[in-house]
């Protein structure tokens, strides 16, 4: 009868962070002799932060001071998710604070995707937090969930409906606790 | 000896559709910073497209809404596939239905290939239907084959042989019908 | 003792025909908006082929009329493996019989690379073929050899080492016989 | 105790060797018609490679002269891992030699990371030597460390976490013995 009293809220997940390179890339870059850089994405990782938009998910995508993208293909990035690109330092916990904060929210409405060493704190830090199935064993160990797809080949599509579902579940609960309060 | 009657005809089908997006290319698409987009086939299933209309069986590729396709790449595939390449919206049955209608056909002469939840009417509806061997689980229930290949990598060829395999099947089965039918 | 009478001479082979899509290449072509096509190669196949022209091995890539490769790909495949590529129709065996004879040579002083059903009459004839590892049912069972590594992954390496070991062999064995002539 | 006397001291390297080729890159070459080749790198390689670089470990990369990279595309990779690219010759070791020497190491002091049968001379004479994961017999045979990555997908990255190990190892042991001395 916990939930009546607020005491444990189920996730409700309001914002996502997600890295791209290794999470919704392979973190492969396709070089050629010409100036040009490709990275490849999957269509279910974009039907997934689309869902995760609807279902009023604010998604940021994070590309890392380390491995930087042009900004034309940041550019493209983001006009083929929907989703705003920022990129962060080395120490993306730093950065990502102040958005959270200036958003009013807490990290405990915050899912982030990551896939490195650097986002260790963020993924401990946040409500909800995942590394694709081919991350390094320390960012494993400091996410909630391992998704069993690789990054770039349908890790993002999975973590959208982990997100969903956890959203599912505790709206079910409320509406339960509702009607436990009515009858109370 | 029902065959003679009529009252079960095996598969002999007439029209295929074909998902772009997930079954004739894996699902990924390689983006660059200049405005270009690319995806990848395998030419083992072209082979299966153009077998396919060799043996009269009309193949329509569909791409969604939810993953546009730029036009002049759906031009260029359609041009190295020999196939018409179609849109369809959210939910394809309802661009589909009236095609199938148009071309005086019925549901159970028709081929879908599909890996989408978005496709579970279609391949529920149609005689003959296949997902790749990666789809997802609901894709999977709805259909009534399951290729071992993934998508882009030679599901559509396998789907094919399948198909001209039934058909090969029903024809055998009607030449016996005929021999039967004098014999009576 | 019967090499000796040369009844049974092992295989040396001179000439090798190997199929461009499938077998040097994965059988995956990259599509682009643009009248770009794209194909990847494995530098260790470039190496194979390197060497099998080192042994005094002609090497001939063979392209199909039924993917046709366009002709400047075709010209950069030729410039960068440094052997000449030729196009064949929908029956090898019919382009590549004159080749065969003008050469003066026998089928079984030819090596085959295949990965099509097309290709089973002349992975039957040659003295030595291979298919890749993930050629269809019928092609393995046509040829002598299965590669372990799949085409464009270093199936034509594999063919290129097992061809120069079937050389070396006979070799040894005619060195044997020379010797025991001598001391006969 | 003898780490006291110097007789034994664990590896610590200053420079690291690393082929392009099959290594840093999978050994795949993007042709196109029109004249640009491209290759894939991975960006948890360069966060190696970099890490490296800021303990004091300079890295050459190289590329082989049998499988000649374009002089702009080595440009890119220069400019992107932050590393000078040198080419080498069908026995790589005569081109090394000579750096070895003027930088006024000793082989102990390098690591090498190779593919190739023409790379066993360096992998056998380097103090740390590592082949990626999908290597041939030869030269997993001549190198002491075999990644678990394939080239490309993280090989070196993981060679580079292995180096940094050893360092530390031998950093933890030259206090230790400081210490000993300190008590003796």
């Amino acid at each position: 009868r916990y939930g009546y009293f607020g005491q444990v809220t189920p996730e409700v997940v309001r914002l996502m962070f997600c890295k791209v390179s290794g999470c919704l890339t392979e973190g492969r870059i396709f070089l050629s002799a010409s100036q040009e850089e490709m990275v490849s994405i999957t269509t279910r990782d974009i039907a997934g932060l689309r869902k995760l938009k609807k279902e009023n998910v604010e998604v940021l995508l994070l590309t890392s001071s380390n491995y930087p993208v042009p900004k034309p293909l940041a550019d493209k990035l983001s006009q083929r998710t929907g989703c705003q690109v920022i990129q962060v330092g080395e120490e993306p916990l730093k950065d990502l604070q102040p958005i959270v904060e200036q958003k009013k929210l807490d990290w405990k409405d915050v899912a982030f995707m990551g896939n490195d060493t650097e986002d260790t704190s963020c993924l401990n830090l946040a409500g909800l937090s995942a590394v694709p199935g081919d991350a390094p064993a320390d960012a494993i160990k400091a996410s909630k969930y391992t998704c069993h797809q690789a990054g770039g080949m349908g890790a993002v599509w999975e973590f959208s409906e982990h997100i969903l579902l956890q959203k599912k579940k505790a709206q079910s609960q409320m509406e339960q606790d509702r009607i436990d309060r009515i009858n109370f």
